[in-house]
């Protein structure tokens, strides 16, 4: 570990991180090369990485000295990027995506590859959950959440077709935002359905990944839905201005009954406190969405994964896993009337949306089903994600709690779609209520 | 007809009418009225016409006094909208669309609704050709073009999905403009196959159509592919700047021996004088585009189609036409994944014209096989139109010549995607070279 750094510095977020380099060059200097340090030592067991960096040294601008960790479908000119699959194992892309060399031109130091799932669906990587390795760390951005989590690295990529930014988030006790669709360009992103398809973050707090946004968020020629974000600047000095006493609706679908019993009490907890603190939180259920969300997702996803593995898992039987497969044949056996159907339900739903928060701030839900399960074969189920994922809306998950394991428990909140900026004042507020810091795994 | 208007003043273009009205307001004043005095001399025979207007009285604004024909699956909130169906006969819609109401508070007369062929598919209406009425006027777009061919109005919208506006203009000598797909905002337009459909205009000159492009392109939140196209702003004393030589791509598809020989001969005689003027006119094939245009462009149209009027085949079995209920049955046969094969081909096309254009200013081709076809029933064919369709190209057809029956022949050039404002050029450049006037036909 460098000198200057201490281990209570990797539970520091992104945003503080960058106020403390200011002052002080060389912890600055040395933070990155500790991450380093601190990654060899917890790798043996995470296993959150496919590739580490082999160079730590600063770059000038905005976020200089601040390691972050990208997701290994997201393409690296420099390192392999695996998309999670041993076909491309050791493969070097020509360039990199779009947001990796954006993070690149901001002075961020590129801290090596995090572990996927196989092109971000849903046979696992080895990356084992940080409060216990018993478990999964959920998935498909496992190693970004994990990276996190660890103290590894502030700040990670992740990518979230259904549920893979807000679950693993919500598994591993950090913050996980997947911003409106659309915010983000996704070129050099391996697509897995680009109808959904999105890029989000994993940090420690809220103020770091609305940074992350407010830097990212962009238009590219090459990823024709992007479009950004309207009047998001964000004063690094200051972090996001909390929305007071905002008004919550809390959404509950009819599997509720599946949520596990702690994680609805601590869901109850949260919106008690967050009532006493002056919000209003009120129940009111979506029917519709609750009912078409599932199938219309999977159908959308199962159609246009087909299109882009079709080819790969007939040419690579050995080498593609039976849940790619699935997937594939599941698209193959798809009508394009269907999918052309759920891709106007996708529509109706989002427009809806905004009908749906009219009076209120942002949705209040979770995350997840509870703590992660055990072991590493299934990553979680989505069906707290999956809504958000369909309808583009921004989505974020905070820690709240710890399960009857000892493993972390979230909440969720939803906002307008391309309201991001609202949804992380809403959460800003309500992190400042919470007042709940998971802390850091023993590792 | 209004005391102040002759009969010749019905083949001035819709530009140099608005400057004359700016000089003489008892012109602008009665304009409109004389034309609707044109339209009832004419529609016996010329069927242009689903609706005409009631009110033709001057509006504020930039267009006032300039009486515009509106394409009948394009909604209007004062008007009928029949989408060329006996099952929308007289329906009147709630809102404008898009549109309507920009050309309204542009001051414009909406001056009745044209006659389309069955919700702009292949089912024909009783519009003749104003040329010979024993033949068809081409379509979808059937009743803008005569219109505008007959006088009866100087600016017309159409839509194309295959060959909707640049295969009738050409059959009825006039200038029809097909913008990049997303130019123009197509909310409240009845949809055939959103990744298709484009909002177009017909008009007598070049610098008409781009007056109306210059008003119309913007962005509208209901429909997600409308982007304004950039530094599109004309000044309506000039009009458009012409391009001088253009370096000027012929293609011509595996199919040329098809097109008739008249149709060759006015085409190589424009190739010809504009060589003699200086363009640079050179022969290169595209062979991929022409490979695999014509499934491509029918799998997306076929699909999207199947979704669109599925239902409505099924509660009006005898009030839609066959040609409506094949193209669903082809819709409902096709999987997604050609569906979205065949979308992954359309992008691939689409990013390839910049390449296929460098070098040059844009492509010459023919906008159609000759003449149109004699009899109704067949609106001719779309094969020269729907490469441009498929890729989004902006594509213009001019009026060049009469075939062996008195019919009228055109060219058409294309440019790159989104470079509608040098395709205008070229296409004004070309119109002075050509100093082909058809005139009005005798009605």
């Amino acid at each position: 570990m460098n000198d200057t750094t201490s281990s209570s510095d990797f539970s520091v977020g992104a945003l503080e991180l960058l106020r403390r380099f200011k002052q002080d060059n060389s912890f600055a200097e040395g933070y990155a090369a500790a991450c380093l340090e601190r990654a060899k030592a917890v790798e043996p067991v995470l296993k959150a990485f496919e590739y580490l960096p082999r160079d730590v040294s600063r770059r000038p601008g905005p976020l200089s000295g601040l390691p972050v960790g990208i997701k290994d479908i997201i393409a690296t000119s420099d390192m392999p990027t695996t998309n999670g699959s041993p076909i491309y194992r050791d493969r070097v892309p020509a360039q990199d995506a779009w947001v990796v060399e954006r993070l690149r031109q901001l002075g961020a130091t590129i801290f090596g590859k995090t572990v996927s799932t196989e092109f971000a669906w849903r046979h696992p990587g080895p990356t084992t959950n940080p409060w216990n390795a018993r478990h999964t760390p959920g998935g498909s951005s496992s190693g970004s959440a994990a990276a996190v989590a660890a103290g590894v690295v502030p700040l990670a990529l992740g990518t979230q077709t259904l549920g893979s930014v807000i679950r693993p988030a919500a598994f591993n006790g950090v913050v996980g935002l997947k911003p409106s669709f659309g915010a983000i360009p996704r070129t050099g992103v391996h697509p897995l359905s680009p109808s959904l398809d999105h890029v989000g973050f994993f940090a420690r707090r809220v103020d770091d990944v609305a940074l992350a946004l407010s830097l990212l968020t962009a238009t590219s020629d090459a990823d024709v839905h992007g479009r950004p974000l309207p009047g998001f600047e964000l004063d690094p000095g200051r972090g996001i201005t909390p929305l007071d006493k905002p008004r919550l609706r809390v959404v509950r679908f009819r599997n509720w009954a599946d949520v596990e019993a702690e994680q609805q009490k601590t869901f109850e907890t949260v919106a008690a406190k967050l009532r006493e603190a002056g919000a209003l939180v009120e129940a009111r259920e979506w029917n519709e969405l609750d009912t078409v969300n599932w199938n219309t997702i999977n159908t959308i996803l199962a159609s246009e994964a087909s299109l882009i593995f079709g080819d790969l898992v007939e040419r690579y039987p050995d080498r593609t896993s039976d849940h790619l497969k699935t997937l594939v044949t599941a698209g193959k056996n798809t009508s394009a009337f269907d999918y052309l159907a759920a891709k106007a339900i996708q529509e109706k739903l989002r427009a809806a949306l905004t009908e749906e928060l009219s009076g209120f701030d942002a949705i209040l839900t979770v995350p997840a089903f509870g703590e992660a399960p055990q072991g590493l074969d299934f990553t979680g189920k989505a069906e707290y994600c999956a809504p958000w994922t369909l309808t583009g809306a921004p989505a974020i998950s905070l820690p709240a709690g710890f399960g009857k394991n000892h493993l972390p428990l979230g909440i969720q909140l939803v906002g307008g779609y391309r309201q991001d900026l609202r949804l992380l004042s809403v959460a800003k507020w309500v992190e400042g209520v919470l007042q709940f810091e998971p802390g850091l795994p023993e590792l």
